[in-house]
């Protein structure tokens, strides 16, 4: 560095939680500049060659903590209605069939979303990827999978898109056609993954799909069907990504192991095999506390079969009506803490630099030169705290490519 | 109503969700009027006696949905340090043996809460009153009990009306010197009760002391200790609430009956005899899933018994650094509809009426005229979505005696 390099930002005071050397990588009294949308110094505060002021155009100085953005790997966010009424039904003891008699379960979400305009779902959406930002969320992944046909697919994905464009966030888009069977389909299963298959290419074409999921179950599609789409996709040259294992063990973490896929997802049931599996093909272990909370799981994922075998393991919200009303991705952290009793810098990986593996991305994740200036300023003095706090508002500011999206207007009282 | 009355602050057309009738009490296109204080008009906008500029000084017209403001009736949200370097050692396979090496547990709190000087301690303790602040609660009840001397647990509720004071919050003191031994009468708990005894009077007189609780637990006090505290308070006009039965079935409920006490507290081992005798002596029973999240217990609360005998159940964070650092009290109301299997109905009733019962206050928790003017405007569509949604920020705006205290400052961006 030389005293004449100029940063927009220079931030000095704060612990850097940089995530380096496989732990947190804390550099107490940092400082950290970014330029051009890029991180360009971290380091001791002491270790800047000049004086502040002369070094940038915006020099802040701070306490608490700073982290790199985190990244939500695994959601649903963008659907229309919600399932609280079914939520509520559930609790005041009505069976599946009184829900599906009124209406309810994933298709209904299938039927709100076929019917809202394009506005009506933007609206609906954006208040989830606003909370998920608002909690430190700059990178968000976000499936499709409510459409179930090629205009309504397609209307969830350019949603995403414009999600990203509105809340400065970077979506990674997944086109989830093979998520449930679509009424239309009744009994036709192998007939609507034609389908699923033939609708890939154009959206694919139109720049709508980074990444290709299905969900493999008995509820959802067989391992055939599930390999026929992965195998379109292979074609197309499309990372996969599956929901895998989460209520029986259908091998689906040996499947996306097969395809070297970026993420298995959910694997309460995974065995211990596809587990080495998933580590020999560096396929992340997306974990999905949200899901297995609201269900009240007991099947934990094979935790030690993953840190045995050294498989990454993220840590998403899974955000959804059903299953995963979750819209904050440290929570998501806490649930893991509880549930899964993963230590708070395994939640944090989980939510920075493995979340964005399970993303295919290596420039973000940590605090480093060169990386994606996407950083989460916390009221907060040590990063045990993110997962330790259950709920409540820590987020100074967030930062994406190097500039402020979301500030704390209220000045604490003291 | 005629139409020459005037209202501070009249809004129109959101859903009131009065909570009346034992249920929500919905009222669909709503108008709430509030004066000096008071609620003055709820009802539907139609039935408003006049055009509404001409009726209030502030009119405002808003979707969402309107409810009481938030009662946290069991919280011990003032201390000093934190406890999650413990929390992340415990993950990391610490014992309790190392953990207490390490200078760990309740008794480290007391250490950093004895040390604290008076602003330290405010400033550590306001983060948490306003985070419940900023998810709708307006009236909080703060516990001693980290002072555990006769200066510390004064300069405890003495910081405790101080936040009220700054929040606004209507802050409910709860004297809790019987909550664990302090190193200096290792071994000789009759004599520290008798000082716990001994200390409550010049506090009351002080004006620090709306109620006095213990923890009664073979890790805590006896059930005679807790009756010796208990005469004190009986003696001296005070009402009286009980940690009762938490790790084990020690007759805690039945003893706060015996003194038509306020509420017991926790009470996963109440057996249904003593279910009974709060039914008859009118306790309400104070249900804190985030103690049971955090510590991850699977013996829940005797539900069928309390729904049995029409025990009113009251919900709260007991945010405390130790066994649950939960700052918010709809996250509360999610918990428990997960581990107690609560419906949404029955964890807005326990987070406003029931609430406010627990601390026996009779002015709030429902909106009617006549009542205290606290209310939160939700940008929700209907109450269900309460406990619904995990996380996330919902409050567009909190009125505490009619009075903004709180208002979201961003504008959603569509």
């Amino acid at each position: 560095m030389t005293a004449n390099q100029k940063w927009d930002e220079l931030i000095i005071g704060p612990a850097l939680v940089t995530m380096t050397d496989n732990g947190y990588g804390l550099i107490e009294n940092g400082a950290l500049g970014m330029h051009d949308g890029v991180i360009t110094f971290v380091g001791a505060a002491a270790d800047l060659d000049g004086e502040p002021d002369a070094l940038a155009e915006h020099v802040s100085y701070r306490k608490g903590i700073v982290t790199p953005g985190l990244v939500d790997c695994h959601t649903h966010l963008v659907f229309a209605g919600d399932r609280a009424k079914e939520f509520a039904m559930r609790l005041e003891g009505a069976s599946y069939e009184d829900i599906a008699k009124a209406g309810g379960g994933i298709l209904s979400t299938v039927r709100a979303t076929r019917t809202a305009s394009d506005d009506e779902l933007l609206a609906a959406s954006m208040p989830r990827a606003l909370n998920l930002l608002h909690d430190g969320v700059t990178t968000v992944e976000i499936k499709s999978g409510y459409g179930l046909d090629f205009e309504n697919e397609r209307k969830m994905l350019r949603i995403a898109r414009q999600i990203g464009a509105l809340t400065g966030q970077d979506v990674h888009t997944t086109y989830l056609g093979a998520h449930a069977l679509p009424a239309e389909f009744n009994d036709d299963a192998d007939g609507y993954i034609d389908q699923v298959i033939e609708w890939l290419k154009p959206l694919h074409e139109e720049g709508l799909v980074d990444a290709v999921d299905a969900f493999c179950e008995g509820i959802g599609f067989s391992p055939e069907q599930t390999r026929k789409v992965f195998d379109e996709a292979k074609r197309l040259g499309i990372r996969v990504k599956l929901h895998a294992d989460q209520l029986s063990d259908l091998g689906g973490a040996g499947i996306v192991s097969d395809y070297a896929g970026l993420s298995a997802d959910h694997i309460e049931y995974t065995n211990d095999d596809d587990v080495a599996k998933m580590a020999e093909s560096n396929v992340v272990a997306v974990l999905l506390p949200g899901a297995y909370h609201v269900l009240r799981e007991t099947k934990q994922p094979p935790m030690d079969a993953l840190r045995k075998h050294g498989v990454k393991m993220a840590i998403a919200t899974d955000c959804n009506p059903g299953t995963s009303p979750l819209v904050s991705l440290r929570l998501a952290m806490q649930l893991a803490t509880t549930h899964f009793k993963m230590t708070p810098l395994e939640t944090l990986q989980g939510a920075t630099l493995n979340a964005a593996a399970a993303l295919g991305l290596h420039d973000r994740g940590a605090l480093k030169q060169g990386m994606k200036a996407d950083i989460v300023h916390w009221n907060l003095e040590h990063p045990d705290q993110l997962s330790y706090w259950v709920g409540g508002d820590y987020v100074q500011d967030v930062y994406i490519n190097g500039r402020s999206v979301h500030r704390r207007e209220q000045a604490p009282l003291i």
